[in-house]
């Protein structure tokens, strides 16, 4: 049984129960403007990654906001989009195993479907369950452009898989896919350029073998938001941020420290502790699996028991996927709360 | 909608689709019977903590293997498990706000529930909540025993603390929690038993005092898996691991790495990578959010593409709180599918 939503819509922010995954409508709406403001007239086509939020809803205003599609990282995931309304999903991942395969092409007669390939078995695998379901299953290659985890290496074996992709009867050959995530916890810019600027090289190399050898290769896709403007050569623009954990004081045993009723459990702490928002002096110190200790500076404003905090987390993926539902908030009231379609869809 | 399970009864490990959460339950069982064991004679109950396994079903056989009874974190989630059977909860938090202190005591209409408290005012609360439903809410005093999270001073405070809660209509004292989770991660077992044998004797002293006051104690609560032993001052049983994360290999692109499709969405690293299951030389050894890249030593047997994998969470509360579903094995074949009764019941 899905669990109840925290909140209902018309109330204020501060009624809603904790620990909730709030979103801010009007920090939301400007984000989608600036993003797709950003790529306006640079010949890159926007596809942002909904395994970030997993939210149909959210994946629908992207696309009303000009993105050609989205990408999901699991099949199931991708199934979750479409069936929230998505028309368009790039699986960014290879899709190994004969249950994956059989459900990927079943997936491509309900939407444009694309997925990834490092690997000639795996092609195989991938033509097998197009063939069976009567579709035709885009494919990309992908090549490590130095992230090292998976992808063939570019140039020659990248175009030989490319070309073995294009000569299967259900498989299209549709572009290299070319994403160095790391690159972007690079903290040098000069550093974090030239670490594009190889990528983009050895992606432009590999190109232009495949189309020697007479196949198109449509699309390079790539770039995350840590990077997207070095691939792009322009200015940054302004994001707000828009995602929060809504947490409440549960206890406040001293003048210096305090509890907050979201732990590990809340917020996801891979990528650092969330920070408390807009209140200096205060501290969310440590994690344990349903509780966060606040530390309280000498002379900063101490938070009282039972008062509600928001937080940010220190990393959206996983704290998202912790969750039911977006608790969306405008003005700080709720106006409307959103499923998190694709929750858990792991597999 | 709730996801569909990744595996049907019947079918082998081997078939299961990942990323699963895959419960050996001939470890279980022998698990339960040895916990069972370890406090027979002692003088102690067993209350397990259900917000590690957040499932109704492995509350029903602690509970059967002759717990009291189980211990839950928040409200949703004991809310979750009495609804999936279980008769008496405890829950080990103090719970503030009040629309948690509403459900609490509307929840104790249903079965046996306590809490706890470390603040006058919140104890007022759950006086007028239960008032309010027409109930008596158990409650115990936490006293901070060195974890220094939540909990009332040790000694006066803790017992005027409890006298307040004996002189409230809607409520009944029922003891002292205790806790000290962090003494589990001291690595010394003779600092472990020194941390331990302090937080006993803090415990002590108030239920002391309390006592003197007229207040009858009748429960001390604490422990845990990694300290109950010095606790009840005997040996250590040989607890098997039951609990794991099945994987797929996703890609093999070199000879001396390959990635697994779990990641960070898959199990919690916040005390650590996962271990790969009986296979030396292999080593979990990044996670991304859908990737866990696996090195390989020189000599060692490589992971094949499309392999499945065991791996062994680092920290099984926040791991399971993934999932939707326990995969219930015995000998290499589904035996059940045991929903995860209060994953994500976070407030």
């Amino acid at each position: 049984m899905p669990l109840p939503p925290p909140a209902s819509p018309g109330i204020p922010l501060d009624e809603v129960d904790t620990p909730a995954l709030v979103l801010d409508l009007d920090a939301l709406d400007g984000n989608l403007l600036r993003m797709a403001d950003a790529v306006k007239e640079s010949g890159v086509r926007l596809r942002p990654h909904a395994k970030c939020h997993k939210c149909a809803e959210i994946a629908r205003r992207q696309v009303g906001a000009g993105a050609v599609g989205v990408c999901s990282q699991k099949v199931s995931e991708a199934e979750a989009l479409v069936r929230g309304g998505v028309a368009d999903v790039l699986v960014t991942n290879e899709i190994v195993g004969r249950q994956k395969t059989e459900r990927l092409a079943r997936l491509a007669r309900e939407a444009k479907v694309a997925v990834l390939a490092d690997d000639a078995g795996n092609v195989a695998d991938l033509d097998a369950a197009a063939l069976a379901e009567g579709v035709r299953l885009d494919v990309l290659v992908e090549i490590d452009v130095g992230a090292h985890r998976c992808g063939i290496e570019p140039g020659v074996p990248a175009a030989e898989l490319a070309c073995s992709i294009a000569a299967c009867r259900g498989l299209r050959f549709a572009g290299l896919h070319a994403y160095h995530g790391s690159a972007q916890h690079v903290r040098g810019p000069a550093e974090r350029r030239a670490a594009i600027a190889a990528a983009a090289e050895k992606a432009e190399f590999t190109k232009t073998l495949i189309e020697k050898a007479g196949i198109p290769c449509e699309t390079i896709t790539g770039a995350g938001t840590g990077t997207f403007m070095l691939e792009r050569e322009e200015g940054w623009p302004r994001f707000e941020q828009s995602l929060f954990v809504l947490a409440t004081v549960m206890s406040a045993p001293s003048p210096a420290h305090a509890v907050l009723d979201a732990g590990l459990k809340a917020s996801s702490v891979d990528s650092g502790l969330p920070q408390v928002h807009e209140r200096p002096g205060v501290e969310y110190f440590k994690a344990s699996d349903e509780h966060g200790v606040l530390k309280i500076a000498a002379g900063a404003k101490a938070p009282k028991l039972g008062e509600k905090l928001l937080l940010v987390p220190g990393h959206c993926d996983p704290t998202v996927n912790l969750y039911d539902w977006f608790v969306c908030v405008r003005k700080g009231k709720v106006e409307a709360l959103w499923p998190v379609t694709a929750r858990g869809a792991l597999w």
